[in-house]
């Protein structure tokens, strides 16, 4: 799932359907999720408490996939499992005039993980080099120029102690299709749905090769991209919880030790009036 | 729980151990808890969902109490309920430089929740009727201003569509006295505590006043104090999750209506290639 940096992405190669590492079925992953939402949460609140003592690390997940290929949903079921204090979620639409004003970056660094927390980007700077250069948003040259921006910056991240995860969330168009054709027939899902997403899927093709560009451009070893096989709920949320795990775990913050006197803090405070 | 408009509080005349209105005993109110976690999801993607469609609405609610009071706590285990990517959390420390050289509500401003949101603010603007009333850190002509222009701010809000929900987590001197003791004998709780705690219990009695003082000057019907009796740490999930949700069925926010031909969409969903 982890992208090897440097090579050429296809993503026809990855099996949308695909559930490598996974217990057996739905329900066991499930059930294995929730167990890794509660280390999640453990962990979580030791990077929050080392946070609280000047250690600045933190770490930045991002959410990148096709309409309906499941980022929300992500946000809901996996870092649902977490402390919402310690977490700062974005969602990036189109940009505001505002933004347009500055440089593609400039909202993204506004929205980054503070030290100790947990950043979720739901769409990122990315879509400047995706739903940009297929719809053509900017001349070709400056959108080229942006990945090697991409990539001077991720590292500047790294070197400020964000872990970066990229997540990929891999769908077949065949279960777009699907995923559309289940809104409609949901009226308290019809505020998802858009007729735009139906004409958007004639750019499927152009879409994939700008996604295929960019995870090969843009993969490196202090940030990684992940392609994680998405038409399984169920397995987008168990690996992505699990991904978020190993990172954490390596990270392994630890709680601050006081720089108090205990005993005498006990004392004093039995001993008031 | 609710203050009445207009009166004097007494904030002695409340039991900090009370559990009014709870079901019966712990776990009875822990179970409600989490059927009532479940109603507010639902309620929160109806706000969130019409927030899309152009409502403004959206909820603030206010958490304030005395250090160990359960701030931190609510945020968790009553948020901890909702869709984190609705949420928008604030935790309010002493001022920065920066934040010192605008007024005191510019910084509350920047971190109100957006149209559909709901926002939780971990302190807020009452601590500049607070902390600085004690303490004594800005002229007293100037904060006996600030009741009035807090007071037109959350007019301004709730004209603006945001339902503001006010909580003070009332707790007993004796029970900060053993929250704190408690965070002493548990070395991965040490980083909740500073020495400093201690020294401010010296202050109790005044706090105690200048929240009186604030309780009464800013209860306003369009913006409601509550008094949550929070020794108990069940019964103060129990009731703000209670609160939380009498607020949002009252709003009673709807799924919008698309604004689409449903068969048409479907049609060309289905004949595309």
């Amino acid at each position: 799932m982890r992208l090897p940096v440097g090579e050429q992405v296809d993503l026809d190669a990855y099996d949308t359907r695909a559930t490598p590492g996974a217990p057996d079925g739905k329900q066991a992953a499930v059930a294995d999720g929730a167990r890794t939402g509660k280390r999640l949460a453990r962990l979580q609140e030791r990077l929050w408490a080392s946070g609280a003592a000047g250690d600045r690390r933190r770490v930045l997940l991002v959410l990148q996939g096709m309409d309906t290929s499941g980022k929300g949903g992500t946000v809901k079921h996996v870092i649902g499992h977490l402390n919402p204090a310690g977490c700062r979620i974005q969602a990036f639409k189109a940009p505001t005039e505002e933004e347009r004003r500055h440089d593609f970056l400039w909202r993204v660094r506004a929205a980054l993980p503070r030290p100790g927390e947990i950043g979720i980007f739901d769409r990122s700077h990315y879509e400047d080099v995706l739903v940009a250069r297929v719809r053509h948003l900017a001349p070709p040259a400056e959108i080229g120029s942006r990945y090697g921006l991409i990539n001077d910056f991720e590292r500047t991240l790294a070197e400020d102690g964000v872990t970066v995860i990229k997540c990929f969330l891999h769908i077949s168009n065949e279960e777009q299709r699907r995923r559309l054709l289940r809104r409609l027939d949901r009226p308290d899902k019809h505020w998802k749905f858009a007729p735009g997403d139906i004409d958007d899927r004639v750019l499927w093709p152009a879409y994939q090769e700008a996604y295929e560009l960019a995870l090969e451009r843009c993969a490196a070893p202090h940030a990684p991209w992940y392609v994680v096989p998405a038409d399984r709920k169920w397995y987008r949320n168990w690996a992505i919880g699990r991904l978020l795990l190993e990172h954490l775990q390596e990270l392994d913050p630890r709680y601050p030790e006081g720089d108090f006197d205990v005993a005498a803090c006990r004392e004093r405070l039995l001993k008031e009036p």
